[in-house]
């Protein structure tokens, strides 16, 4: 039994279900008597969540690759070192909507960014951390799409093309079959009941393991 | 007759003149019917504007330095792509308030991070771009600070002990001396007038060099 926290995140395009994962998760743990707290990315601090906005805002002028990247990492960097690694070290568990492996599918793979500069901050602001576990919900782009329009305005990242978020679920695949140990790929096409036995589970798991 | 504009940024530590001596050569060049554009770092297009405020808030949450360089950054690649060399391109001048130097005087020699990271992300954000020609307004930090001090409230930057700023300054002193073809290094701690008759030769002779 460690003392320290795990890092959990929650993976995937678009309103494949990572938000209703992560809290079907949190009740586990809250069943189990596991401290732990929940955030998102980009964001989770005040200043991480202002540079969240600045990201998300349809604007007139077009937004270069390598700014998007920054800012990102600028996000990261904050919510890194002024809360989950404190929350870690204080043994809660931390569950995280996205996280670096959204970057490397949507500038990586979205947008063409090469995978070894997402890297290199990575290691700028991450040094060694990673998530302790990976929860990849995978579903056909366009079961998530249709999920999330029933939400409503769809944001710069949304109004992308198809193709767009094709490439992104393929690079979340590919980095999950690359490291089986920390990623779990889940088929979020599955009915709401059947994901949510599925990451229950898992997460119970996780517990025992911990 | 190269018929590309050429980058020129004013760099010194709070005070020193350099917005003040920037005007000046704009008029110098307006005199010789040269086109320019004035800008800042960081800033100069309305989203890198956006990124500006963000650093420069007054905020209760302690900034973490590689999220204070990362935004520096994001600001810059945005500035540099969307609009610097666009600019130069079209054989306008830029004479821009600061730039990468400034995040290896304030980031770097200010704050402590670690040039080689720096220099890391110059690549990234700017390849092998960098200003053809760095006026460096030098004087004691105590001159620029009284001046500056006339102007009311101090910013994030501005609050911070004057120990910080003696390392800014030895800082692009070490820069300036180690490139002598590059870098022009006036004493701003002569009257206004000795300062811009200084700075005005020096963009007669770079616009008879151009
Ligand atoms: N397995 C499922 N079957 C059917 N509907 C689902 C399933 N999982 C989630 N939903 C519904 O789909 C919608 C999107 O789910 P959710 O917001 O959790 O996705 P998300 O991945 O967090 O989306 P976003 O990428 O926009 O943050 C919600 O209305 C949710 O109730
Ligand atoms: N050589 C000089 N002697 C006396 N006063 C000066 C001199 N140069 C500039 N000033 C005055 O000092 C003040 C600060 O100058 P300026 O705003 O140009 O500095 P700055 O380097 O741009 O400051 P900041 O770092 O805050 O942007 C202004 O009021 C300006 O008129
Ligand atoms: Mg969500
Ligand atoms: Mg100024």
């Amino acid at each position: 039994m460690s003392n320290r926290g795990q890092f959990i995140t929650f993976e995937g395009t678009e309103g494949v279900g990572k938000s209703t994962q992560l809290a079907n998760a949190a009740s586990i743990l809250k069943a189990l008597s596991i401290d732990y707290i929940v955030t998102r990315e980009p964001g989770g601090t005040p200043m991480a969540e202002s540079i969240r906005e600045l990201l998300l805002a349809p604007r007139a002028e077009p937004v270069n690759e390598i700014t998007e990247l920054l800012l990102m990492f600028a996000a990261r960097a904050q919510h890194l070192h002024t809360r989950i690694l404190p929350e870690l070290e204080a043994g809660r568990w931390v569950l995280c909507d996205r996280f670096t492996d959204a970057t490397f599918a949507y500038q990586g793979g979205g947008r063409g960014v090469p995978a070894e500069r997402i890297a290199q901050l990575e290691n700028l602001v991450q040094g060694s951390v990673r998530p302790d576990h990976v929860i990849l919900l995978d579903a056909p782009v366009e079961t998530g799409m249709t999920r999330a329009r029933h939400r409503g305005e769809l944001d710069r990242f949304e109004q992308e093309a198809v193709a767009f978020f094709e490439r992104i679920r393929q690079t979340y695949l590919d980095r999950a079959t690359g490291s089986p140990a920390r990623y779990h790929i889940v088929d979020a096409s599955q009915s709401l009941q059947a994901v949510s036995d599925e990451v229950s589970g898992l997460i119970r798991e996780l517990a025992d393991r911990a």
